[in-house]
C-alpha cells in the first residue's frame, strides 16, 4: 500500500527549507538554502528538485502573522518579502494541487503532535526559542488556528519598546537577540568576561552558543545573561501554564541548547509562579524533531485538511 | 414540543445563583442568595425550591481552578469551601441526572456564546472585571476547557506579588480590588478627593461605583485611578489579541459600568500595543447577558455535553 506524500516548507528564520514528507512524518528528501528576496521562485526551484509523482498538496509555515481569510502573511517583521504576496495562488497554480498556509511555529506545533515530542499529548504548547520567540498551540489534539505570538506578550508593562510595537515584550528578555545584546551591552561597559576573547575580536559577533559555553566555563557574565534571560522565559512559562493549563510545554530552538543553565532556570522560576497545581501537570520537555518539525508540521497540514473532506480549491 | 430544560448554577462570587434554564439560554425561574459555607446544603435547597419535572441535568460554574480528571475544584483562592469537595457526585446522587463542573468564567463564555454578545462570533475571550479578573475561551464555536486564568497572568514580572503566588499580576492593576487599594492609599497619604465624602466617612468602604461616580464629577485622583487601571487592562488585552488573535474580546462584570473612562482607556492602550492587524480584527464589547451569563452558561454546559452522545455517567 502505497503511502500519501506532501511537500511541507519552512519559511521560519533565514533558510528556506523544503521536503518531501510521508504522512506519517517521515522525510525522503529535504533541500536547505538561505531564503532569498525571491521568495516564490525559490520555492519553486526547490520543489522542482524534489518533485514526487503523486504529492496531494504543499504546506508553507512561514514568520509572521497568517491571515487565514485572505490565504496571506500580513505581517512579517523578520520576512519582509512575503508581506502581501499571493504564494499560495502561485504555487497552486504552478504544481496543481492544494496549498495551505500557516505560521511557522504553528506548523512546528503541527509537527511535533504527528510525529514528535507532542504525539502524547492532547493539549499543549510549543515555543521555538531562537533569535526570536515564536509559539504554536495544539488542543486536543488540533492545531488551534490562532497568532500564538507568545513572544509578543507584555511581561514588563512599563518597559522598553519592542520593535513590534509593543512594550516589555517576552522577546525583550527571554530571545537570544535579547542575550546576546545584554552580554554585548555588559562588555561594552567593560565587565569581564571570556566572552572577550572569542568571536574573533569582535564582541558584535557574539552569538548565544559562546554564551552557553563560556557559561560552561564559569563565565559570571555568561551565567548571569543566561539564568536572567531564563528567569524571564519563566515568567512566560507560568503566564502560558495560568491562562492554557497544557499538558506538556514543548521546547525547540537553538536555545534548547544550552538547557541546563537558561531552560533549568526558566522552568524554577515558572514553579514558583505558575499556579501549583497547573505547574504539577504540565511536563516541560524539548522538542524532538528540531528544525525538521516545521517541515513536517508544514506537509501536515496538506494531510490534516484534506481528511476533512474540505472542497477543493 | 416541548423544551429542553437544565438547572445553571453560579457560584462565581459572593452570591450563589441557581436557575432553571431552557436550551435556547432562555431563564424560566432564578434564586440568588449569599453563598455560605455550607455548599453543598445550600445547592440542594435552591434547587428544590425551583426544580422541574424534566430537567436533562445541572450545570455548576465555580470560582477556582477546576480539575477535569476528578471533577473537582483544587484550588479556589475567594471560595475556599468549594475545594477538594465532590460537589459533583452529591448533586448526582441526590437529582438522579448528570452534573457538569466548570469554572465560572468559563461558564459566562458559554453563556454569551449560546445567547449574548458571543453570537455572532466564532472565537472570543470573555474578561469577568469585577473584584478580581477571570477568563473564558470560545474557539471556534467551542468552549475551550482551559484554565483561562488571565487575571494571573504576569504583566510586571518584577513587581509586587499577588496572593495567588505569582508576581505583577494583571489582576494587581485592572481589577475593582486593585484600584480600589490604590485609590484608599492615595487618600491615606492626604490626596484631596471627592471620594472622601462619599462612603460614610470610611475611606475604607470605597465602592468601584465610588470611583467611577466621583470621575463622572471630575474628580481628579479618581480619573487617575480608573485611567491607571484602564491602561493595564490594556496591557492585557494587548496579550490576549497577540496570542489568541480572537474575532472579540467581550468584557463582563461591574467594571464594564465605568466604560466610558476605564475600558476607553483599556482600548486605547491595547490599540497601541496589539499587532496592528490583530487588532483591527477584533472587536472588543460589553456583555449582554450581565450576571446571567454564568447560570446560562453553566445549564449550556449540559445541553452541550449531552449532546455530544458520550456515556452518561
Amino acid at each position: 500500500m502505497s503511502k500519501n506524500y506532501a511537500i511541507g516548507i519552512d519559511l521560519g528564520g533565514t533558510n528556506l527549507r523544503v521536503a518531501l514528507v510521508a504522512e506519517d512524518g517521515e522525510i525522503l528528501k529535504k533541500i536547505k538554502k538561505p531564503s532569498t528576496e525571491e521568495i516564490v521562485a525559490s520555492i519553486i526551484e526547490s520543489i522542482g528538485e524534489i518533485r514526487h509523482d503523486s504529492i496531494q498538496g504543499i504546506g508553507l509555515g512561514t514568520a509572521g502573522l497568517v491571515d487565514r481569510v485572505k490565504n496571506r502573511v500580513f505581517f512579517s517583521p523578520n520576512l519582509r518579502a512575503i508581506e502581501g504576496i499571493d504564494v499560495v495562488s502561485e504555487l497552486r497554480r504552478t504544481f496543481g494541487v492544494p496549498v495551505f498556509l500557516e505560521n511557522d511555529a504553528n506548523a512546528a506545533a503541527l509537527g511535533e503532535k504527528v510525529s514528535g515530542a507532542g504525539k502524547g499529548f492532547g493539549t499543549f504548547v510549543l515555543l521555538t526559542l531562537g533569535s526570536a520567540i515564536g509559539g504554536g498551540i495544539i488542543y486536543k489534539g488540533k492545531l488551534l488556528e490562532e497568532s500564538a505570538e507568545i513572544g509578543h506578550m507584555s511581561i514588563q508593562a512599563d518597559a522598553e519598546k519592542c520593535p513590534c510595537g509593543n512594550m516589555g515584550c517576552l522577546d525583550n528578555y527571554a530571545s537570544a537577540r535579547a542575550m546576546i545584546s545584554k552580554a554585548v551591552s555588559m562588555l561594552e561597559k567593560g565587565t569581564e568576561s571570556l566572552l572577550k576573547e572569542c568571536c574573533k575580536g569582535s564582541i558584535y559577533k557574539i552569538t548565544s552558543e559562546d554564551i552557553y559555553r563560556t557559561a560552561l566555563e564559569g563565565d559570571t557574565l555568561s551565567r548571569e545573561v543566561l539564568k536572567e534571560g531564563g528567569k524571564y522565559l519563566g515568567v512566560g512559562l507560568a503566564n502560558i501554564i495560568n491562562i492554557l493549563s497544557p499538558e506538556a510545554i514543548i521546547l525547540a530552538g537553538g536555545l534548547v541548547g544550552a538547557w541546563n543553565i537558561y531552560v533549568q532556570e526558566a522552568i524554577k522560576e515558572a514553579s514558583r509562579r505558575a499556579f501549583k497545581d497547573l505547574f504539577d501537570s504540565v511536563k516541560i520537555i524539548p522538542s524532538s524533531l528540531g528544525d525538521n518539525a516545521g517541515i513536517i508540521g508544514a506537509a501536515c497540514l496538506v494531510f490534516k485538511e484534506l481528511s476533512r473532506d474540505l472542497p477543493l480549491p
